[in-house]
């Protein structure tokens, strides 16, 4: 870790759906990942990078699922469980709370909104990676929601494109502490060259 | 000729680009088309495909164009000459009637948008493919704007992506007949499956 | 799994690095592995599901891992740690016996090798997709090697582009049960449409 | 023209398809390209380029057209004319001396080698975007064969995919000057950002 070093040009802060319905009290899915996200401090955490990226000059992106909206999936010939549980959840559903980002999130300007994404990974269908590239991005620093679907699949892809993925471990949550093991200690640390808490990113960011 | 075949089942129409700035009097780009789209009935044999699509079960596809936004380009490292005209010219503005569907276009209940592309290739960096497999969808007939930019690109990454394409020749439109003949002479019969008139498609969707 | 069917036309059997160091006496990942693949008969069953997909008439693809070279990694700005880790063991060395295809699984005629993959999922930065694409393929019955790397990511990354994913759950193996259990349990019920055993899958494809 | 720049760690070279079939004398293509590639001085511009590359320490890829094996395309349910054209001369024959690289274009250590691509862009189904990111290249210098085909593919997938470009526009050929001048003038002034001579190139290389 003591050779970790993100270069303002080419690091950026990539946060996963901070929708209210995954991280705000009332959400649809909030109740089934409180336990561990109050635990961690997973919010606060997500809060105190974006915060800390905005002061020292990293730029953010956001990597957003689709809101839900009426007839996107009643055609499709096959549909994966996931897309079939965020369909009858109407999970961040277009035009809702739910599906609004959490307050503090809210993306200013010079912020960059990767288009949204069907499945788990940011990085497949959308528009990510070209603005990634537009704007010099080599390095990711990933936190947000949920561990085990879009932020290891977001991870998975990342790595495959070519970037160096730094994860913050705890500015992430998920249903219990067997999921956060499954894709915390046993699969991404096969992908992220770093898996590190926010103290421990905070401090590197703002000694530059 | 005489062995294309449509099914139902694996084919699809798609329309590039019909915003108001292209193909409607009064649009930011019309005047530069118009000589060309007046000649060749471009509009109406665009529609009669459409028509026609809709009858016969065809499914139908639109690839947009991004539409500007204040922000878009600012921050970017490097673009794309035609991207730095679309910025100066704000075509297809997001919010003015330049950046809506001409009428006669507006998506219908069970027709698929993909997301906006922001260069000329209706597949990168959108979900167009994802869409069109989810719909079991290996055939495309293409229509739209503009032939040597959406056009040609659009059919260049769908032959790369595995589509079978068959190109509607009256159904698009360029600056004048020398952009034409590069991109439906010159260049499209290496990749387009067929290059036929609205006439003959029609016909031949219409006898199945 | 009532419903479970598979078309000839577009299903296909994807068998994931079935290569001498993975499935061999002998390989260099072996021993990592064998407790796992001998307790559930993971290469008789991968065995089993390209026998009854030749016999029943499925084309069968391959997935296969970049077979490591001196030189393809060395000038690399960024690595991931399952790439540094394959470099230092230079597993699926080309030129050896450990970087071919156990001998049971060598191609046949028909059959259809992609491109080597450099990380986990045998779609990034391959043909496989278009290779899929051509041959009209829609659907994927997945087996092979390591299920919470390669299998996890190439299963993510196919729902991702729109296939139908039925894995073949006891055709896979790992490093321990723990690991077993992340991939099958924990991840890719999300992704993969059913996952189900080798005689099931069996019995489904022969009673056709 | 004045402000371009290209610094060392950020660009390459991309040198597309330096295959004897297009560019020895005795090759398949060769004849028909040679009238313009004489007149443009194009196997020496493309020399040039080369050496000067290696000399100023520029990172040189080459993206490389499938070369024709037996058994290629007789399962695919769609083909594109030019792959059904590729087919049918069994151009760049795998195993012979027209699928080999022209004698002074033969990679050196260092030099990276993308996956063959199957129609004509270096960059669809292939490594050819992640083995630039991981190299940290973000603008790429392009030269090769032939001008509206794999070079004008290559040029525009690059562009949808974030990279900067430069043409080399007598480093190129083509058919004929109509065929040059559809490439070269029609469309790709809307996607490289600047289409310069070799020789300005040369100068502009080394007298970093």
């Amino acid at each position: 870790m003591a050779d970790l070093k993100f270069e303002k040009e080419s690091t950026a802060l990539l946060v996963i759906d901070p929708y209210n319905d995954f991280i705000s009290e009332g959400g649809k899915i909030w109740d089934r990942i409180k336990s561990v996200a109050e635990a961690n401090g997973c919010v606060a955490n997500m809060l105190q990078l974006l915060i800390t990226a905005r002061k020292v000059g990293l730029r953010v992106f956001y990597a957003m699922h689709h809101r839900y909206r009426p007839g996107d999936y009643e055609t499709w010939k096959h549909i994966a469980p996931i897309q079939k549980a965020t369909w009858s959840r109407k999970t961040f559903e277009y035009g809702t709370w739910g599906g609004e980002f959490r307050a503090e999130f809210t993306p200013q300007p010079g912020d960059i909104v990767a288009q949204e994404h069907w499945c788990s990974s940011g990085f497949a269908n959308t528009d990510l990676d070209l603005l990634l590239k537009r704007h010099g991005i080599q390095k990711l620093i990933v936190a947000g929601l949920i561990a085990h679907t879009c932020v290891e699949s977001t991870v998975r892809f990342a790595v495959e494109l070519g970037y160096d993925v730094t994860l913050a471990k705890d500015a992430t949550a998920d249903y219990s502490e067997e999921f956060m093991h499954a894709a915390l200690v046993t699969n991404l640390p096969n992908y992220a060259g770093a898996i590190v808490t926010t103290k421990e990113l905070v401090g590197l960011l703002s000694s530059k």
